[in-house]
């Protein structure tokens, strides 16, 4: 609807505007937005005036715009993450000040990891998840846990696409990756060695919905060599129940703690 | 730009669109959007598919739509709040974990206080804030914060305005108000007991950003009578004092330690 002559929808032009945003880059003027946008000046200083209208931007005292607080009360308030985000904070944080390391929840969004909250440790391994951040399905624990449990069509989707290799020890041979994922289903959790950056392993559970569909991972990020997976993976395993419960699940976790015992 | 006959830009219709989703109402039929809206069903189908599309809304297996992972994403990526709630949230767990009852970081947008992260306790005082949500500046101790060290404009448009009893013990005479937000300012401190739900009791000190502006409230909620003030003070306060240097402030907050001391 209201398309221009170039076909491109309103919509598409907001997307574009509040993509011109990013952590460097959190004030602009109208100029920097037309020229980050690619879109005419007169469209730019149009749009940015109905987005201010409408507090989805903000003016700064000098005259740039920023991200105004609407959009982001409008995404919060009424997103089904939200109510997952809130679940599971108290449950993070337990795992944080055990294994006091990065701890994250991540879901599956297109082909990639989207990080909804991350608790951050001050000394601790590297860690290059943002909140709100994106990476790659196969190059984090979380990624491949997510896809493990997911659906075979998912599975088969991750499979069929070229995977870049980030480092030594990220797979990306089909075949190879089919039998890691069987692997992490039957254990119950994945462990990752710098298969994105070099320092840091990933420990990633899934953490199930009210209908044991699997809705989030929960993974703590440590330095290589340090991992002490048996214990680590016994608190997030115990975490991950705690949310799940708290989102309303009833029934059995699919043994997953049994098993993990033996591995 | 590219406003239909009755004047509406789509970024209003937009925003029409979005904040049909509540709480009780995460997935919607186009239909009920268009219900919701007030929208014409054509004009609601056209700009649904142009949010799918941008996935600012995504598709559920019923064919009811819901809010995107994208909208979340977009608004949490560049936001300067994601900034300022990232550095509040480890000290917010300080507190909690210290006082034991519900932690809110709250700013000031338009009349309200909107509530940008907040830890819940689970068997604590009643606690209306939300995740998002707003409340009325003078019926919070948040608030009443926020507007004591706020620039005197800020002061006066409250004040200027017709306020809402919600209990006995709401302030809304001017006079008063004017005499509470000067003692706040003072104190360097909010307790306010019953004003906006009879239960509970909001204790809230402000955060100071680089340019020893007040850029957010740091509170609790606690049953009324439990309030213990003195303790609690010093633990807001010195909490406060933590984000204010991890956003970057390196000067002195205007001696609220130390005359707090004697309140």
């Amino acid at each position: 609807m209201a398309n221009s002559s170039s076909g491109e929808s309103v919509i598409h032009r907001f997307v574009k505007i509040v993509s011109a945003f990013d952590d460097t880059h959190r004030s602009l003027t109208v100029a920097d937005l037309a020229r980050r946008t690619d879109l005419p000046p007169r469209t730019t200083y149009r749009l940015v005036n109905d987005l201010l209208l409408e507090g989805l931007l903000q003016r700064e005292r000098g005259g740039q715009v920023r991200i105004g607080n609407r959009l982001w009360e409008l995404a919060s308030r009424s997103s089904p993450m939200s109510g997952l985000r809130e679940a599971a904070l108290p449950f993070m944080e337990d795992v944080q000040s055990v294994v006091q390391h990065h701890t994250t929840l991540g879901i599956l969004d297109g082909n990639d990891v989207l990080y909804i909250e991350r608790l951050v440790s001050d000394s601790s391994a590297v860690n290059i998840t943002r909140l709100a951040g994106r990476l790659p399905i196969h190059g984090t624990s979380s990624g491949l846990v997510l896809v493990a449990f997911s659906p075979a069509s998912v599975q088969e989707q991750l499979l069929s696409r070229p995977l870049t290799r980030y480092t030594d020890f990220t797979i990306t041979d089909p075949a190879e990756l089919r039998r890691h994922l069987a692997e992490i289903r039957q254990r119950g959790f994945a462990v990752m060695a710098g298969i994105i950056v070099p320092e840091s392993s990933g420990i990633a559970v899934p953490v199930f919905g009210p209908d044991n569909a699997v809705v989030a991972a929960l993974s703590v990020v440590v330095p290589r060599q340090e991992e002490n997976v048996p214990a680590r993976v016994q608190v997030l395993m115990t975490a991950a129940r705690g949310i799940s419960r708290a989102l309303g699940w009833k029934g059995k976790l699919q043994g997953a703690v049994r098993r993990s015992q033996g591995g």
